[in-house]
């Protein structure tokens, strides 16, 4: 199963060189789900050579226009596109109204349904499940109100071993049994056979977090706790500290800081301030905490292998 | 003094071919106006290295997304970049609370004053008026109230012929009535001296007419006769006539036969349906009926000369 990460936009407020506001997919087994939707997000999507119409689930963390400017864009032209599918879209409550005002503004009665689910914003929770993954709110410390969101592969069964099976000359009714991991009863022998015997490991479960826009916080280390992949909020250098401060952003070393105390496997660091055009200096700040640290580059696939 | 049009963005709804939603830039004298302001805007106005902070008025035609989803952007950039001078919009009124509340959803309190000026759907108004010129608004036919713009150099005073006047030994108290083009009288002699012996006419006022969105509409001719350059919606070729009619959009013929019945120098086709990438041949159709007609390019700059 495929599990990877689409930089769309990885800017602060304001687009600079060749840098976007807010977005990013992530794709698990053939599904996408979309992350913020600055301006031009749907533009972006098409010159990436995404299919927009793929998306059925957006995530919107947080109200300041370069995390939603794009959305109402993007759903407008779901519309003239003739969409079908209903989109599912996770945010704040005050950005339904939002949505509502413009479609009734443009006397537009969308061909789709939109399935809005209002986030909230004081306590993490369980946003989306299916047979793939969950989706989990993380709370982020930021000007106003900000999740960030926790993707999860689901923890898999463990995988039966069909030679081994053959040779006891098991029935295969007891597959889902073995599958949870339960020992069995060898109905020939009447003895025990270890569960362990009979199946191997599943396949680890991944995880991605994401979580911008924040000050360094670290209220939030237990709910990513080793996480595979871990984007974070880097508006700043480490010089400007007291700016990302005053802001709710975070420094490079912060989010170094934060990817190292919650054992995270590797760092993505994004969200970038017009202030820097080239990124480069931010990369080596960061890894001097925490060696396994990525840019966040507009348009490359990360990819999270077990 | 220069009068010209940039167009920022060419396309209709959907953005497609690199083609961008409507948005362009009319300057006169130094001064930037902006017409409507789809998704990217912004953007675009970077890439065309068009400093946006000149800009102190912006024109919205009606509440279709495509004219004005990059409007709530450029508001917040300015904020950020610390704008201080007042923005004035001229718009429907529904769009005032649509700013207000995306403002108010990300807890932004402008740090410049944002002048709005409510447009009335019904009835054409002059709307601005400065030195240089005068802006009034057209009653368009569209599937929502929707109005264009007609830009007008305001009319100058004739030139006084400083050599006639000294010939004459006239004393200059009396170049505010020559400009007006009163005869005057002679201190000396008692004769009239005509006017038109002292003075040249004055420079021809230009004009510029934004006729998008609109269905064929001859309702609107008398308030666009003999315009300098018209920008008219073109949305589709005149095979797909009854799509214009459904859509109420216009044809390249519909949109050349309004500039022709308006007696135009010069006829810009615009908003163009997704569905076309060569424009070559919706040019070519607008011309059988209309010589004079461009196509509107992004990026390309058309002067209004005297």
């Amino acid at each position: 199963m495929s599990f990877s990460i689409t930089i769309i936009g990885s800017n602060s407020a304001i687009p600079a060189h060749g840098r976007h506001p807010s977005s990013q997919l992530v794709t698990i087994q053939d599904k996408h789900y979309l992350i913020d939707c600055g301006e031009g997000t749907q533009m972006r999507l098409h010159e990436l050579n995404i299919r927009a119409s793929r998306i059925n689930h957006i995530f919107i963390s947080h109200l300041h226009g370069d995390h939603y400017f794009g959305l109402i864009g993007l759903i407008s032209t779901y519309h003239l596109l003739k969409r079908i599918r209903p989109l599912h879209i996770y945010a704040p409550k005050e950005l339904l109204s939002i949505i509502q005002l413009q479609l009734q503004a443009g006397q537009t009665n969308l061909c789709y349904e939109i399935i809005f689910c209002p986030l909230d914003p004081h306590k993490s929770e369980r946003i989306l499940e299916n047979d793939d993954i969950t989706v989990d709110t993380i709370l982020l410390k930021h000007r106003i109100d900000c999740l960030g969101f926790l993707f999860k592969e689901k923890k898999r069964e463990r995988k039966v071993i069909k030679e081994k099976m053959d040779a006891y000359e098991l029935s295969f009714d007891l597959v889902p049994e073995l599958k949870k991991g339960f020992d069995i009863t060898d109905p020939k022998t009447g003895n025990i056979i270890p569960n362990k015997e009979l199946t191997t490991d599943p396949l680890r479960a991944r995880s991605y977090a994401y979580c911008s826009d924040t000050a360094y916080n670290e209220n939030m280390l237990s709910a990513i706790y080793g996480v595979d992949l871990m984007y974070h909020d880097c508006t700043f250098d480490d010089a400007a500290q007291l700016r990302a401060e005053e802001t709710y952003h975070s420094t490079t070393k912060q989010a170094a800081q934060i990817a190292k105390l919650s054992q995270a496997k590797q760092l993505l660091i994004g969200h970038f301030s017009s202030k820097y055009e080239n990124l480069n200096s931010l990369l080596l700040e960061a890894k001097e905490v925490f060696e396994n640290t990525l840019l966040a580059i507009e348009g490359k696939i990360y990819s999270i292998e077990r």
